[in-house]
């Protein structure tokens, strides 16, 4: 690779993105230089931010949420995932521009347009090479939860009923970068398939 | 008064705006009820987004930080401003819109058709039915302001000249709401203007 590839990892809570993350991290680090970093919060000034935003014991606006959001994404973009790619690293990260759109946008009702927009800003027009979504319904991801449940987690099944159709939207309308998954299947045959969609880009 | 008022006041560090917004708040209250707050950082989750804007001590992305003052705006505007002045309150507000146009617009170059439309979402419409931009050359607000510099004190006297600036293009632009006040006078006859532009209000 001349330079690095910027892959994320989406769907709701429980869907295990982040422990396929983790399998493909180790399987990448044998031969490529990885970074592993999430959203909201990797470390740094997100650290601080991340942690008003789970458990602020406050009302938070929904119009100060998605901006915090936002400043957490132009940091994070700005300060690790842009010099890391173009330094010829693999960045994994565990949610990005997609999780707004699919938790402020179809689960909240934010105009879709302004969060593209604002979306746009946050990354200055830097777009994943490759999105992963892991799919399960909402009550395989209820389950998997349990009672771990954080601010984003104790919305509701509506709620992550409207959001888990947020991102099979996402994958139906931009199908080039990203890709579904059944993510009810096992660890094993999920992280193969994973691997179907990474190795190609290597 | 049916409704309440939203009095912002601006300027840049050590115009003495602080100051005015004391005196007016002393002098209202004999008959009004007054909230006095302030952007970035009214109570609540502002403080902690203050916390983050003044005294972060690694390098915070531009974008990242206009993103910031827009949380805390939203957040400012929907749980404090907006119930005040909706139930007959005199809310007087240390910086609001103005500065952001200011500060990052004039004294950061970025975009004003952006600002604006960001700073329309944040405070969803809500305008200020009085701004006062208190003015002083940048000489004499440094003088002020002294030694005690944070974060965004600390920029320089380049960049407080595009910031001064740009109050004074926003009081020529929106003539109707902002009023200029030429705060090298003293405390005093400064506050006899900055009463004369609100009674007319009461």
């Amino acid at each position: 690779m001349k330079n690095g590839l910027f892959i994320t990892f989406e769907g709701v809570d429980g869907c295990g993105k982040s422990t396929q993350l983790e399998l493909v991290a180790e399987f990448l680090s044998k031969n490529y230089e990885v970074i592993k970093t999430k959203e909201p919060g990797a470390k740094g000034l997100g650290e601080k931010l991340r942690e008003i935003l789970l458990n602020y014991d406050g009302e938070i606006a929904p119009r100060c949420e998605s901006f915090l959001f936002l400043a957490d994404r132009a940091q994070h973009i700005s300060q690790i995932v842009k010099p890391a790619v173009n330094s010829g690293k693999i960045v994994l990260c565990d949610r990005h521009t997609d999780s707004t759109v699919a938790y402020q946008g179809y689960g909240r009702n934010i105009n879709l347009d302004e969060i593209n927009y604002l979306n746009n800003l946050a990354t200055e027009g830097m777009k994943p090479d490759l999105t992963l979504v892991f799919d399960v319904d909402i009550k395989t991801s209820m389950e998997r939860v349990g009672k771990n449940k954080d601010r984003m987690e104790s919305g509701g099944v509506e709620f992550f009923e409207r959001v888990r159709n947020g991102y099979l939207e996402i994958a139906k309308h931009d199908s080039k970068r990203v890709k579904l998954i059944d993510s009810t299947k096992s660890i094993d045959e999920v992280f193969k398939e994973v691997l179907s969609y990474i190795t190609p880009l290597l």
